[in-house]
């Protein structure tokens, strides 16, 4: 993670061209200054070659996990496109349990996108991936002509190591475990909604969009019999609860008193007939741990910068007749069920 | 690698919707029943946890690759855009010495396309992944509105291992070594630019679309001290030959004599004004070995299917003025230059 190279730029276009990714010269210039001088160090080759203690420790596990990203608008509140293809992969990474190492970064470029808004974007990864303790070690270009895509596409993969021992998942979740997630949900759904512009909306909010890798380690640490992780993505808490209680056969309840949401956010969600359980979420996980362990879990999580927040929000029970249900403000109960649709399009 | 599951589908709908990318049910029924059923093994969890023990060997390293294809036509002869996705990652990994192990597979589907073409798209990646022995263990689906992409992008990662003591790269070719391809060059180039039907050109050329990996290890098997590989794609074989002999500090010259190219391919080039030397191949390396091992190299690259065609092209010789040189068939000496422009946009 170098800093932009002061050399004096061999790149003669202030937009991207077709021949920018036609796999000669232009196209050469074109990544070494934009992409590879920010990620990589000098002389690296196209194909990555690593190794580190971790993964050849016996009992080791490798992860490994991709992610496109398509968010529009590419630059909003909080974050930009590339911010989000970092912590996404980063984050679903972290929530298996695995330390992420490496990462890979491909971009789809539509002709003509400006070169300071991708200069913009992988400045954004850069300083994500460093937040985060990993590298983004090889990557690709492909430039479309206009209409062929919305500005830029860009693909994550990453790889991790799963510690000996280590294994967590959703199947592990047991009737009386309790549900924890790190802070406030819906930010990012909320922000990118605002952010659209339709909507005559201001609002002060920004993407929750961060790398959630450190805290996991600090909630494995703590309480080391954590069940499992899940990010709250596009679907929402409510589709991250749904598989995971469908996966462990249990039923999750969860209280609605206790769900932290910013007013911004309900009254956003109450004004446009949105349901906060299923706005997308980018820096957002929920934690299932056993009982006994919860309350070193919590206060790991708000050690963290991404976990000040943390609070209980429910826990699991007997397999009922649905995988997730909602205590109500008023006493009553509610099915929190899978979206069925599509809630907002683009979101990641 | 399943065949796709005979249970009745759940998608109710003959193309993807934008619900197909929302995060909810719509979604899960696409992924589970399109992409999962046929890549993953039954309850196969988002992040894919892997282990072999070649990565486990002291000395062993992890190799790490991407690239993302956007060619048009999806499909042409000889493959289409799943086919060229594995392979073009299998073989990035293979010409780095690597034996794959590993992809991912993510997708970005514009809204209309069909849901038929996506399982024929699938069904070849599964094909290719077989006959290159790798297994597709993790992906993503991202679904955009009509017009802000052009059907079906996929981005593939790839993770193999390199074993010990292997190291072959371009910095390693020296004055003397002899260049081998391992079959007709621009085969690739020339069947999409007839798919693309604007020129109204009937050829039976098909692409020569193939994983290289067995070729490359039958390679390294029988000329262990083999300097460097290259797939020759974008840019061609012009192009791979500039990047490799500016590494290695190197003046590469080839035989126009020697090339080997199809009839087809010829005529082709002749009739538009394109040069076959920057034709892209998506199953054609170059690779580099030291004089006395090349008969060995030859003769292995022969006996496997990938490389029934392998020749020998030219060598390499103490620096000169430009990286690469041609001697063409009347004796004279042409400059090989990389490509500057643009040969041919979405070529992969």
């Amino acid at each position: 993670m170098n800093a932009p190279s002061p050399k004096p730029s061999r790149l003669r276009d202030s937009h991207v061209t077709l021949a920018h990714g036609g796999g000669g010269r232009a196209m050469r210039d074109l990544i070494e200054e934009v992409f590879t001088d920010v990620f990589l160090p000098p002389g690296s080759e196209d194909q990555a070659r690593l190794m580190t203690g971790a993964l050849q420790e016996p009992g080791a596990q490798l992860a490994f996990t991709t992610d496109s990203f398509v968010v529009t608008p590419l630059e909003f509140p909080g974050g930009d496109i590339g911010k989000l293809a970092v912590c996404g992969t980063v984050n679903d990474l972290a929530v298996g349990g695995a330390v992420p190492l490496w990462l890979s970064a491909s971009f789809i470029i539509e002709e003509g996108t400006e070169i300071a808004l991708l200069r913009r974007i992988v400045a954004s990864m850069a300083t994500e991936a460093a937040k985060a303790g990993v590298r983004i070690v090889t990557g690709d270009t492909k430039v479309v002509g206009r209409g062929s895509c919305d500005q830029v596409f860009i693909t994550t993969a990453g790889v991790g190591v799963i510690a000996p021992g280590c294994d967590i998942r959703a199947e592990h979740i047991r009737p009386g475990d309790v549900a924890i997630v790190n802070g406030v949900l819906g930010d990012h759904g909320a922000t990118i909604l605002a952010a659209r512009g339709d909507l005559a909306l201001s609002t002060p909010l920004q993407s929750d969009c961060q790398p959630l890798n450190h805290l996991m380690q600090a909630v494995l640490a703590a309480a080391p019999d954590t069940r499992a992780a899940r990010d709250a993505t596009r679907g929402g808490l409510a589709s991250a609860l749904n598989e995971m209680a469908e996966a462990a056969g249990v039923t999750v309840e969860i209280e609605e008193t206790a769900l932290p949401l910013r007013a911004e956010v309900k009254g956003m969600c109450e004004i446009l007939g949105l349901d906060p359980l299923y706005l997308a979420n980018e820096g957002t996980l929920v934690v299932f741990v056993p009982e006994d362990q919860a309350e070193a879990a919590l206060t790991a999580m708000r050690g963290t910068e991404a976990g000040r927040g943390a609070v209980v929000i429910g826990r699991a029970g007997p397999k009922g007749s649905v995988p997730a249900v909602m205590r109500t403000a008023f006493g009553g109960q509610r099915i929190v069920d899978m979206l069925v649709g599509e809630q907002l399009p683009r979101i990641c």
